[in-house]
């Protein structure tokens, strides 16, 4: 029997000791976005580094410092580095999670206490952080464990970063991947970071490629101060009167950008992408379902994939600065600022994107013969990843998933973004996969939250049997 | 020397006493929109009711009932009824007026403190209440009591309305003013109301007009619940989409209505009507000072006054649903509602609005092509009030103007509704003048409200003219 088929039947043996670990880690409230729970947040990024470090991972705590939450100066919780094993004769692999999750509370709707880990009878695991992230970070853990009791021999160098500021803008954690890329994450090979999800229910994926994310304020001063609309109306120009007409003059209801320039600089798409769209598990109607109601733009569901993975979109977000209280008020708001947002794609540039929308707002403002003042804001210009699915790091991922699962993995994109993946790439220099553990259905922010007990517990052996894949993999194999 | 001519001297006497008088009332602050200060509110209704009725009056405090202020249930300030004088062959007046007031904090921005009225080298009474409504409500009481010390014969029976929650949605009064018409003011032959403004800040008016508002919230519904625009983004119909597109629909950058028909039911200019704006004074250097920037649509200020008074407009005012807070999130909102507004002029009528605005808005939903689902709530429509200046009771107010300052005052009509004066003319079934006492500078809801002290002591003069001349005018003299 070889290793991979020993370590499947002892995870397959400890199925039960596994989710009461889930249980012991759901049961800590580690809520990173609540000021009461922070002492809670480090408890569990403490329970993780002793039980690292119990066996025998070196770690090293680094405390990113202070943070200003809603007036209340916290200090940030800590980022939990660590290596095990130190063979120069094994592969290095960093692997990424986080340990804080989302808020939860019973009146929300949860059908359960969240921090109460309920194994269902349909095999949902139910409770805070059980898909996003405890889960998967665990499943490295248990991973490690696993061998080690068995006495196998643990297939590469693994290092991790965990942290538990994820759930609220990962505060603090790019300066420390800048200043440790060429310290405690030198030598790394590969990432893999397992903080997403399938694309569908039943069919496991790998992740290649993520949407940046450009953020605009389109500003219109007007008074100096708000207005009565008995009083001014019909007789000013209304900065709330530009702004939606601007607003829409950005995108049609439809979904197409009317940015002139935007769509030129779109990858083409290659006939191996084309291909890759065939037998994806995804669907309308479960789109559909899970919408409440049927929404959705594209009548072709490969469209609608390609108009969240690879082409860019347009989002109107609200207005700051506007009357939007229930109930009336008859105000005319005198500075009004129209939030929307472009997701970008390969090869888009940021400052590119920045630059035509500005022009092109500022012509259109022109048109309006307003005489307020209009002012483009570019807030964020998050860039956009993207890697080849013919990497040798994806490749060991997709032997592992036909190893476990016996079919081999969906290749996805996802339309939003994971700014961490970026921040390893380019200050690590290495190849990054996304290798999700939980399922589309898990409701990671909602709800009832839940991992299926095959997703975890396949999930853990997932984990692993890519350890193994990666140990014999040339990674110095050019990519297709 | 006449009636008149003694009381203008007596007034002129006792200059510094109505001051006091002024100072006592701003002390007492009573704020109808504050939990914490409804107390205050009280006490100033029992000060106005006790000083009646040291000079005779007869008062009926008419208490409306509770109030749920932000959760909090308050019992509601009482409506001050009183009766003054009862000779039958005396003409009788109704007067109203409102003893509640703004907020005000010193932090607001006020250079003095709010509730301690202070006297300006430049003739400024500062102080909250000082001209919104404080100074008005005392003229009348003044006036009487001046009347009596001295021995004058006082003009007419007054009965007076005196109510606590002006600035906070009149809640109560009407019912009560419906429920006394045939009671308390029964044998009123005219109402007026000193509670508003003259439109520049040297020469007194009349006003004879206010424009009624027609609310509407324009929903969209979309998802079951907020999605993420990384997600989601270009894929499903967005609520915010298509609410800035049907938004800017309405009315264009320079305030024309788009809805089909709306300017159909305006009532078209007389003769009288166009001399009417010659000599009004009121100027665009001055609104442009005022708005803090030069945002005016028309070029002549004709059509400002106009578009003021007597043609629709339509206000945008923001959107409930949406993200509205600072900074960025990427959230693609479930269910929108944009709030928006006409304000209306004779001969629009209410039902009439509603149901073109719905057409079509239901016309140019279609047109987007969404999934989405469109709903117009209309959740206010308030007539307009429209009163010819040649009626007795205005040409008896603007016998007392020239009297006071000689000169004949403009006739101005008013952007904004004033309810109460609709209730008492359609519930009353006789004429209701207004009757300013302040400027257009006075900042009524802002920061160092004042009353200029000549329009505090004129006005005083200027209530007690009116009320000689109502004395000796014919009021079932043919309007022209």
């Amino acid at each position: 029997m070889s290793t991979v088929d020993k370590y499947f039947e002892l995870v397959d043996q400890h199925q039960q000791k596994f989710i009461e670990t889930l249980r012991e880690v759901v049961a800590i409230p580690s809520v990173s976005s609540d000021a009461s729970r922070r002492g809670e947040v480090v408890r569990m990024g403490e329970w993780l580094q002793a039980r690292w470090e119990a066996l025998g991972a070196t770690c090293k705590r680094v405390d990113p410092g202070k943070q200003d939450l809603h007036g209340v100066e916290l200090d940030l919780p800590p980022v939990i580095l660590g290596q095990y094993g130190n063979d120069a004769n094994k592969k290095t692999v960093l692997v990424y999670g986080h340990y804080d999750v989302q808020p939860a509370l019973l009146e929300d709707g949860w059908d359960t206490d969240p921090f109460t880990l309920v194994e269902m009878a349909d095999g949902r695991l139910v409770g805070r952080g059980s898909t996003d992230d405890k889960g998967p970070v665990l499943g490295w853990l248990l991973c490690a464990e696993t061998h080690k009791q068995a006495g196998l021999d643990f297939p590469v160098n693994l290092k991790f970063c965990f942290e538990g500021m994820e759930e609220s803008g990962s505060e603090g954690l790019d300066d420390i991947i800048v200043a440790e890329a060429d310290k405690w994450f030198k030598g790394t090979d590969v990432v893999c970071i397992s903080d997403n999800y399938w694309l569908g229910t039943s069919k496991p994926c790998l992740t290649h490629g993520l949407r940046g994310v450009s953020y605009f304020h389109l500003q219109i001063e007007g008074p100096g101060a708000d207005l009565h609309s008995g009083v001014f109306g019909g007789t000013v120009h209304e900065p709330m009167i530009d702004l939606v007409h601007l607003l829409s003059t950005l995108v049609d209801p439809n979904g197409r950008i009317k940015v002139p320039g935007i769509y030129d600089q779109v990858m083409a798409e290659t006939e191996e992408e084309q291909r890759s769209y065939e037998g994806l598990e995804f669907s309308h109607n479960a789109l559909a379902g899970d919408l409440k109601r049927d929404i959705i733009i594209h009548s072709d569901e490969r469209m609608t994939l390609k108009h969240r993975w690879r082409y860019p979109t347009l989002s109107i977000h609200g207005v700051e600065g506007a009357f939007y209280a229930p109930g009336d008020k008859t105000v005319i708001p005198a500075r009004v600022r129209g939030k929307f947002s472009l997701r970008t794609v390969p090869n888009m540039e940021p400052a590119r994107v920045a630059e035509l929308v500005t022009q092109y707002l500022n012509a259109e403002f022109a048109k309006l013969g307003s005489k307020n003042v209009m002012k483009v804001i570019e807030t964020h210009g998050g860039r956009w990843w993207y890697s080849s699915p013919n990497h040798p790091n994806f490749v060991a991922a997709a032997r592992a998933t036909e190893r476990v699962y016996g079919v081999a993995p969906d290749l996805t994109r996802e339309g939003g973004s994971i700014p961490v993946t970026l921040t390893f790439e380019e200050n690590l220099g290495v190849n990054v996969l996304l290798l999700p553990m939980g399922a589309a259905d898990d409701g990671a922010h909602s709800t009832n939250e839940k991992i299926d007990k095959r997703n975890y517990i396949q999930g853990i052996k997932l984990l692993g049997a890519y350890l193994h894949e990666i140990a014999v993999t040339d990674l110095t194999a050019a990519t297709a």
